[in-house]
């Protein structure tokens, strides 16, 4: 199968160029579109993309980290030289859209058919109850790696199961329920995953 | 000058109880009520405080670090062994107040009479300004650490000065305008620094 550049010209493998010093590229990184960015790099791309245009302004939160050793060499940076993860007590990304409170956790899963509850842990969970008693807008950004779809659903769904669960219920959010509750997000190049448009829908 | 205990006692220098195991205090740490502790774990009591009771969901962020190299020793936890402090491009503290986005930087100064703009620096600035294009509550919190007074400034007046500072303006805030522009921030038990007391008569 032969594909091709927009411009018409067909495109060749980099081993194909005669180039001995081309390394051959990892198949699993050749990028048609937006596929095999990581969710994170996406929300990232999405958020520089809002901050620029002045749409809101959404951060991922620097990871926990509990530093123990510095050294201070002379002349130049500290240098940290013992530091461990900590678990973060809220969830990765906040931020303010039109005034409001936005505040969501991203995952990624390699399940077809379900997003397993082990993804989260209690401090976030409380976290997002916190939020919603505050008002704030809460919820999750789910990907599916293998079909490449990404949802958003409001936080008081996972909680829901995550409290059935508590009781005996099911580790897992099906997709059907992520499907019928949840928002498609829409991919295209800038942003990488609009997902104020369906904040806009779904809270304003 | 002899000081009193709530209970009539009077109050005793350590060193004057004549047990010689018990070392002097520096004079400095003598806490009278809230005196002495940082700006910082003032804040942290305080927000932990508002969450406890439902009244804001606020967190100091994670201090950024660039993490360079981390070893994985068998059956025990990830140590990072090489790491370097970024500079935060947003301010520390952020969160929900009724649905509402607050974001505000905290700094303490020595100085009797004036709060260096040095204090900042331009990613904060750009944030901040992002911020309330965006209709989020955005403020400081300054500590005059001599008076231990604290008071909350909007982030508009802080960044009036930067931009006169940038066209040759003075390089600092003067107390007097912290104290005319902003709100003396009442300091308690509990709450250490009611600060949300401030928010809703300003910005609500």
């Amino acid at each position: 199968m032969t594909f091709y550049y927009p411009n018409g010209k067909p495109y060749k493998e980099p081993f194909e160029t005669g180039k001995k010093t081309i390394k051959p590229m990892n198949k699993n990184k050749i990028q048609y579109g937006n596929r095999g960015m990581s969710l994170e790099d996406d929300l990232n791309l999405t958020n520089q993309y809002y901050l620029e245009r002045q749409m809101a302004v959404v951060h991922k939160k620097p990871t926990p980290v509990q530093i123990v050793k510095v050294d201070y060499p002379k002349r130049s940076q500290a240098k940290i030289t013992e530091a461990y993860y900590r678990r973060a007590s809220t969830t990765d990304y906040n931020g303010v859209f039109q005034g409001k409170y936005i505040d969501f956790e991203a995952k990624e899963t390699h399940n077809v058919n379900l997003l397993p509850l082990k993804n989260f842990h209690d401090h976030q969970i409380k976290h997002m109850r916190q939020v919603m008693m505050q008002q704030g807008i809460c919820f999750i950004i789910v990907k599916f790696s293998k079909k490449q779809d990404v949802y958003l659903l409001d936080a008081g769904i996972l909680i829901r199961y995550w409290d059935l669960q508590q009781t005996g219920g099911r580790k897992s959010i099906p997709r059907e329920t992520i499907e019928r509750e949840g928002h498609l997000v829409p991919q295209s190049y800038l942003p990488r995953l609009d997902y104020l448009s369906i904040v806009k829908q779904v809270y304003l």
